[in-house]
């Protein structure tokens, strides 16, 4: 699962399936789309029984989180044909709406889709369960036994855009650590999400589970994101999946903690000491493996000393794959067919096939550049030098540094955490991706034998 | 350093000294007090040089830190004579101000204060420094190794209130901990403050650390908490250190992520299965050995089995020690000389001799009074049943669990921190008393040998 982006719509979105008391409520919610609705009762109402629902979690066994996600893995490939009739409404309505393809693209679900989804819930079963693991008991001088166990966060909120998938992968790993979820999936994916969320409800059935550990936003009023990320009493972390308008958005409103990213300016520094083909190899990769990615180079940093030797070879890559390259004086003088690069460049995430290109005279003035024009998300540098890797490493303030690899190495599958639920650019609670422990906590565990304080 | 309550005060505060070019500065800050004073520039440029300290104290290694921290320690000693002559004119004014005894107790510095806050600051030089440590780097299946390394977070906002050791203790963990901080102390404690201040300075001097590493606010205005509390770009983390309301204003108005704690409703439950004589001496201990902190009980929780043979002698000891006991039906029908419990006596933090006493038909019954009463800071069962033991740690939600052991545990120094800077009540990120740790933050590490993704 990795971080792209896409442009946020805003339309229309249809009640959810909920709890056990589903009739009653259901008439209720039928009743969403009437102007009138008391939204702040119906939002306390979805966090109450969010809140109901994580205790029940909390204290649900491995064995009835992975019986919960075997279910719904089986009821996702069941129901595969009703899934895609129900994407098909929402890719209808998608095209009618005039969206372009890239975001249709992201809307569709295919059968090998919800092959791979079902595949990806079983991945998190697999996962070991990080909850109740307690670390390092050790025994004070007063007597008492000291330790730390792993527990879930509580309430999880999770805004997000057009892509289907984000509703049973962000269910997934709620569930396996432990927490209960409320998902506000993108209006234009709303039939998909809806039947997404009938297949982790019967799952969630099957294992014994309560249904309102998942529920999904059934109301049209943009006003509930609002509601989400102030709701402190009943949310504990929100994570806002999407571009950078919906995470500016909600990071405005929300009093929420939150888990986030907001830029993803990544930076590979080509070091004097680098080797050139390696060089060349790392950023080519950085750059144009995918061009969407979050963790995808935007600006490369070129040693004065080496940029004659690696400048030229690159930069053809560079050209042949239609990236157009936007250079400082020293990088133009070089390659001539950059065009120039100005200080807005250095700030940009593009997101596409553009590139800045800077030659720096040392090391310090790269770290400085990335310090300055960097988003802390993901730096590399080039290097076959000790002390300038050490440098580099300790130095660059981002929330994943590397030496000798591509930036798109960033990511919670290749860095073994099974999935992930997104990337954090921040600095408190979790740092890069965030997986299954990111939606944790530790609390203090104490094991005495009746000792008091003196 | 524990965390008692006290009552907010306002009144002016002093300028402060400041880094390298200290003349121009206090120039300007000469005029703080004048009606015009740009705030939102002035805020800036304490945001500014925190940032650039910062990164500087991020590089520091720990002989550098170390170094500061011996010389502040010895400074304070030397200057003992000083800080007490500052010390009196803040405890006149507190006391020409009419405050009460608590109050100025709280502001006073003696010799053996001093002693003791030099005694803290080596103490934290001695703990290891947490910055830079990796840990398990693992080699993943595309031959990259991935691990995590300790970091600073950057800047830390303190909020405080009347105790001058407070300057000292926090500017001693965030250098440890290679951040930088600034901090807001009373303006009642402004000459007490201002003159730890100029030793905490003199130490970074002598190490060759930047004197901006640790600044003190300077301006009467009380719009500055509100600016530092928003001020985002310059500020990683809050820690707002005094009693409920100004923990609640801070957190009302802030943006910047908060490590705090709003309320201590600690509970101990006193199982069927507990030995008398042991839950006896708990609960003595927990609610009277001292009255104030955060982690002394309010709440007694007791099972209707053993609340004949426990409440009695309990009562007595409570009721020699000039307790007020507020008991349900259940209690009041075994200790009549207890007044009867109201609903709002469940959630209060009384921080004094009062404590509230419920009979609960069972362990359930007692997880679910904390779950809907308690504050999740810290709470403990006295049992010698294992299942119980192990349900309670497991279901109590809160940020220190115990069995078998005194609430007043819940401590930095008792839990082998070393020191704390607070204690959460958050779950995210740091939960619990928080020591040198929970300053920092991890950062991915990727060493690769030129893999790039396929």
């Amino acid at each position: 699962m990795e971080c792209r982006r896409w442009t946020p719509t805003s339309s229309n979105e249809r009640r959810i399936e909920v709890g056990v008391d589903a009739p009653a409520y259901n008439k209720r919610m039928t009743n969403l789309n009437v102007p009138g609705l008391d939204l702040p009762a119906y939002m306390r109402e979805v966090g109450e029984r969010a809140r109901a629902a994580a205790r029940v979690l909390a204290r649900a066994d491995a064995k009835a989180k992975n019986a919960a996600l075997d279910a719904i893995a089986a009821t996702l490939i069941r129901d595969a044909d009703k899934l895609l009739a129900a994407n098909a409404l929402d890719v209808t309505a998608a095209r009618a709406a005039g969206n372009d393809a890239a975001f249709v693209d992201r809307l569709t679900l295919q059968a090998s889709t919800i092959q791979a989804m079902a595949a990806g819930v079983r991945q998190v079963a697999a996962l070991p369960d990080p909850v109740g693991a307690i670390g390092d008991l050790e025994y004070r001088p007063t007597g008492i036994q000291v330790g730390r166990m792993r527990v879930p966060l509580g309430v999880v909120g999770i805004v997000y855009e057009s892509r289907p998938n984000v509703t049973v992968d962000a269910a997934a790993l709620c569930l396996k650590s432990g927490n209960a979820c409320i998902l506000r999936g993108g209006s234009e994916a709303q039939h998909s999400n809806h039947a997404i969320a009938a297949c982790v409800h019967e799952g969630l059935r099957i294992a014994g589970l309560p249904e309102d550990a998942v529920q999904l936003i059934a109301t049209i009023d943009r006003a509930a994101v609002g509601l989400l990320a102030t709701m402190d009493k009943y949310v504990d972390v929100l994570v806002p999946r999407g571009g950078k308008g919906l995470i500016q958005r909600v990071t405005d409103e929300a009093t929420v903690p939150m888990i986030k990213h907001l830029d993803g300016v990544c930076h590979v520094f080509i070091d004097e000491f680098a080797d050139v083909e390696m060089a060349v190899r790392i950023a080519d990769n950085a750059k144009t493996q995918r061009y969407s990615p979050c963790n995808t180079m935007e600006t490369l940093l070129v040693h004065a000393k080496i940029a004659a030797r690696v400048l030229p070879p690159l930069s053809k890559i560079y050209i042949d794959k239609d990236v157009e390259l936007r250079g400082d004086v020293e990088a133009r003088a070089i390659v001539p067919q950059m065009k120039i690069a100005t200080e807005k460049d250095w700030y940009t995430e593009y997101l596409g096939p553009i590139l800045a290109v800077r030659v720096v005279p040392s090391l310090d003035a790269a770290i400085e550049h990335i310090a300055q024009y960097g988003s802390q998300h993901t730096d590399a540098i080039v290097t076959d030098n000790y002390s300038n890797a050490m440098r580099f490493l300790r130095e660059v303030d981002s929330s994943s540094v590397m030496v000798n690899a591509s930036t798109r190495f960033a990511d919670g599958f290749e860095y073994g955490l099974g999935a992930e639920i997104g990337i954090s650019t921040s600095k408190l609670h979790a740092r890069g991706p965030v997986g299954l422990e990111g939606l944790t906590s530790q609390k203090w565990v104490v094991l005495g034998s009746g000792q008091v304080r003196g």
